[in-house]
């Protein structure tokens, strides 16, 4: 009866995980039970000896679609235990920092990975599948990508990053790109650490990091910086 | 003197690597030298005999970041070979589709995996250090995403998807979402695959196609939509 978060895996490239998840701070992680890997083969739902998994689309065009009803076989064998069935896929919302805190926060996900050209559609309406993206840019399959959330997931699990490190402060905690980070030594190359940051004065320090992500976010991300912009009260503006 | 497409990743944790990459699709295009790749240790670079590369953040605050001198000494030992040196991190300009076909085009890519806090912004400034993220949540380190850019890249590589798949309809091409796909059995749990795509009127299935894949846009994605939209000629928004 373990409570830990549990990530479901279904693929057609098993030998994939856990991969980079088996190793450094997920690995020890997972070794310390504070996650759980299942991983299972989608081809074991595949048709006939040949066990078949895709066919030729409908209306044609290149590549083979994965079929609804072997999709559906492998979802269905899998316990939902309360846990969201996401497919990965660039047709999806793109994944933010607040998806993967409220993940991180439930049970556990259950993460379908395509391959091909893509999955029949009908499963995922009959099945009520999330399609859940990276970014904007298109993979060989969905198994990096559920790499990608499940480390971003684990990480906010308590006790995962232990306590020498901090999610308050990253980028997107505070709807802001993070501050710089300097250490030492004090001159690298002739270029100096800023003065402020070796003054001792906490909030000094704490005005010029956020001066210094907010000008960051500001040059680089004006969507993220327009929304941020609209949650400071009248006051914290005037201040600035 | 090979010509294939050449990843250099740069990384504490170099047993991560081929990782997924070894396998599939990119694991068989690496065996055919369609690309190669170079992992490195920044370790092997650390300082004193417990080679350290990280250091406490100059100003206070959690966790560690990882030094500018021992970054450049890893860095400045690569071949550059006209590749662009990039650091995958949150703060970077997200990664498009745009972009990943730039990259597949050029000579290759060296890529630098953070971990801890960050990396010495002073090693960002002195090196000229392309920063790239793959979405707006946050990784352990920047290993998986560093495979994500790889995986991404290397598919859009001649020879690589080979002549059953196909690049050219795939979501981001267009500037649109993917459209649907469907495949046998006709009958799935009682949902059909739509009459149009089993007529054989390939006008038809373009069009039909088109415009699912125009609603799916704008029902999921204003953003791209908008900009969509805006590329299109009065003629053509008249047609629809």
């Amino acid at each position: 009866m373990s409570s830990s978060w549990s990530a479901t895996v279904l693929t057609l490239f098993p030998e994939m995980f856990p991969g980079p998840l088996g190793i450094s701070l997920l690995g020890k992680a997972l070794a310390n039970d504070l996650w759980s890997l299942d991983v299972r083969d989608i081809r074991e739902h595949g048709l006939g000896k040949h066990r078949a998994v895709d066919d030729s689309p409908s209306g044609g065009g290149p590549g083979m679609v994965l079929r609804a009803d072997v999709a559906a076989a492998a979802i269905d064998a899998v316990p939902r235990n309360d846990c969201p069935l996401i497919y990965l896929s660039p047709r999806g919302a793109p994944l933010t920092q607040a998806r993967v805190r409220d993940l991180s926060a439930g049970p556990g996900a259950i993460l379908f990975c395509g391959r091909f050209e893509g999955l029949d559609q009908r499963v995922i309406e009959a099945r009520g599948i999330e399609e859940v993206s990276l970014g904007d840019f298109v993979l060989a399959g969905g198994e990096i990508a559920a790499m990608a959330l499940i480390e971003a997931t684990v990480r906010l699990i308590p006790g995962v990053l232990g306590t020498h490190a901090s999610t308050e402060e990253e980028s997107f905690a505070a709807g802001l790109l993070e501050y710089p980070h300097f250490t030492r030594p004090q001159d690298f190359e002739g270029r100096t650490i800023p003065e402020v940051l070796n003054n001792g004065n906490h909030k000094e320090i704490a005005e010029f990091r956020r001066r210094q992500a907010e000008a960051l976010t500001q040059a680089r991300r004006p969507d993220l910086w327009n929304h941020y912009e609209k949650g400071l009260s009248p006051f914290e503006k005037k201040g600035r």
